[in-house]
């Protein structure tokens, strides 16, 4: 990666959280004015939200902006963060969906809550309580990105463009967590299924829909959407592939999850539709065995690991990553992005798809 | 209640479930697009949504527009129209939280997908299916909810009064869920913590900022917050006093919520706040002990009624709900509202207060 891009890629990540340090400071004074038993709410936020974080959406939806054309602007970068706190309400449903304990190394948000419960002898039922705070909490997240974006006037006309794409964004988000949520339910494993899955809950939403959402913010009018489509869907699903990845084989210290933390959850991944395509009777009947089995052991989660990669799932899915990436960047050619974006959006689909964590 | 107010209110309520309908219907549309197996969530928020329903904010909204001096207009309907789908989300989540299995008669949306679970044999956690069911529509519903919002345009000036109005009441809302979340979790019983909840949760919600929000679309200067708030406050207190008084003494045939399910489900109200603090030792200890009670009887339940009814604590509401609606009414002397508003807003007052549903 160029220094340059570098420099640029750390300053919109260092503006991002310093504009959601801003707005969650001036959020929390809000519901402290309505009462101080609101501060653990605005705590775990402000955690959640500033300590850790790869800033992914906002940074394609910056560059994205910058790529059509977009000038270096303070609301522009303020609307780009909100979509953090978007994606914290995903991560925090998510978890409590999964039943997912960790989150970057630290209890997820309804395992906090829990604790606060057992800590403070609170009467009633603490797993219980738990699940409401982060049924809140992820709501309040959710109103939060709302809020935040609504403060970052960038003029009428642009935000209503902006909303638009916004709305179908998490539309297509929440839709592809259901469809996830529903092939956990289904006998059957299915690499396309998984891969459509992968497209409306990660790709669409992680990469494709936030350069809109940039493109939108500059206001360009012309062919820069579906060049940005042209470039965005295949790497969003890169992106959520090298996650499957991680999810499998990743490094507990580096992801901040428990190794192997997809197979104990019985996430339905395309690594693990094409493992089951691939292996053999008994490889099969193991992988069925084992998957999502509740107490799972570091064993049994080795052996998985080991079964996977003999089906040659995982070099088969790292094949897929480059050629993806190898796609969209073919689709960085389009005249309509500026010099600068081809630039930093090359480098951002390496970042996106060759990372460790 | 004047016929012509009887007919405005009715054709409101027409109008609201109008907009809803074109609105699920063409977002049921997009979401087939995606995929099929999409379906089932369409379907239940359109049953949640059409089926039943107060309308009370939307009648709020819209009444506060035209007492703003705003004329008839479908956007401004529309944009009314939305608040149901947050509402929607609202009640998704807290019968999820609450454990509450039923609503308005009819299985609540987490007890509608485990349903689905089982009926279909699918694999995997019924239980678990139904509560990220119920998350991922109670999301859905918010978002589709600011969709349907930016949808119906009314001027761009106004939009953005309009989104402060609606970021804040959305705002309070959940804040309101949470300290009433977290007063279930007091040994304390507080009459001044029960109506500050009931006030955040519902009172301002349900009311003050539903006209609020019909103020900003009409676009009005001056003092009319402020006399919607005088107006609003008290009768949002009222509102929530006789939902509490409907959560204990409640028809369920009217209500379509179990008989007494306040009492099962342990919520911490003004009435059972009161109930306690008039209460002799011994009927403390009871209260203590069959509040919440899981597998409580319907004979407790009975003895819990006849309880608070001892205790006077359900009078004693009654004079507070009364009290609350008289003061409100007070407030409707302002210049600034229409008399067509104030005429609407005096029966809107009884039918907030004086219902059995």
């Amino acid at each position: 990666m160029s220094s340059d891009n570098s420099t640029v890629i750390s300053r919109i990540r260092d503006g991002v959280v310093n504009e959601l340090t801003n707005f969650l400071n001036e959020s929390g004074r809000y519901l402290d004015g309505i009462s101080p038993e609101l501060a653990p709410v605005t705590a775990s936020l402000k955690d959640f939200l500033l300590e850790g974080g790869k800033r992914f959406r906002p940074l394609f939806a910056y560059i994205g902006y910058l790529g059509a054309g977009g000038s270096e602007n303070q609301s522009a970068l303020k609307a780009c963060a909100s979509l953090e706190l978007l994606q914290a309400c995903a991560l925090i449903h998510d978890d409590l969906m999964d039943g997912s304990d960790t989150r970057r190394n630290k209890p997820s948000i309804h395992k906090r809550f829990e604790a606060l419960h057992r800590e403070n002898s609170l009467q009633g039922n603490a797993t219980q309580f738990g699940l409401s705070s982060a049924v809140l909490l992820g709501d309040l997240a959710l109103i939060w990105s709302d809020a935040m974006l609504n403060q970052s006037y960038l003029g009428d006309d642009v935000h209503r463009k902006v909303f638009a794409v916004h709305d179908e964004m998490r539309i297509e988000l929440m839709a592809g967590q259901y469809l996830d949520v529903f092939e956990q339910t289904q006998s059957t494993k299915s690499v396309s299924r998984a891969l459509k899955i992968a497209r409306y809950k990660s790709g669409k939403y992680s990469i494709e829909r936030p350069l809109h959402f940039g493109a939108a913010m500059a206001h360009h009018e012309g062919r820069i959407e579906s060049d940005y489509s042209a470039y965005g869907l295949p790497l969003g699903e890169a992106f959520q592939l090298r996650d499957d990845l991680l999810g499998v084989f990743g490094d507990p210290s580096l992801t901040g999850k428990p190794a192997g933390d997809d197979l104990r959850e019985g996430k339905r991944t395309a690594l693990i539709a094409l493992a089951s395509e691939r292996g053999t009777k008994i490889q099969q009947r193991t992988l069925e065995n084992l998957l999502g089995k509740p107490e799972i052991s570091p064993h049994e989660i080795s052996e998985l690991q080991t079964l996977i990669s003999e089906t040659g799932a995982d070099s088969e899915i790292e094949k897929m990553i480059s050629s993806l990436t190898e796609q969209a960047l073919g689709a960085l050619q389009s005249p309509e992005i500026t010099e600068q974006g081809k630039s930093l959006l090359t480098d951002l689909a390496v970042i996106a798809t060759q990372r460790s964590k």
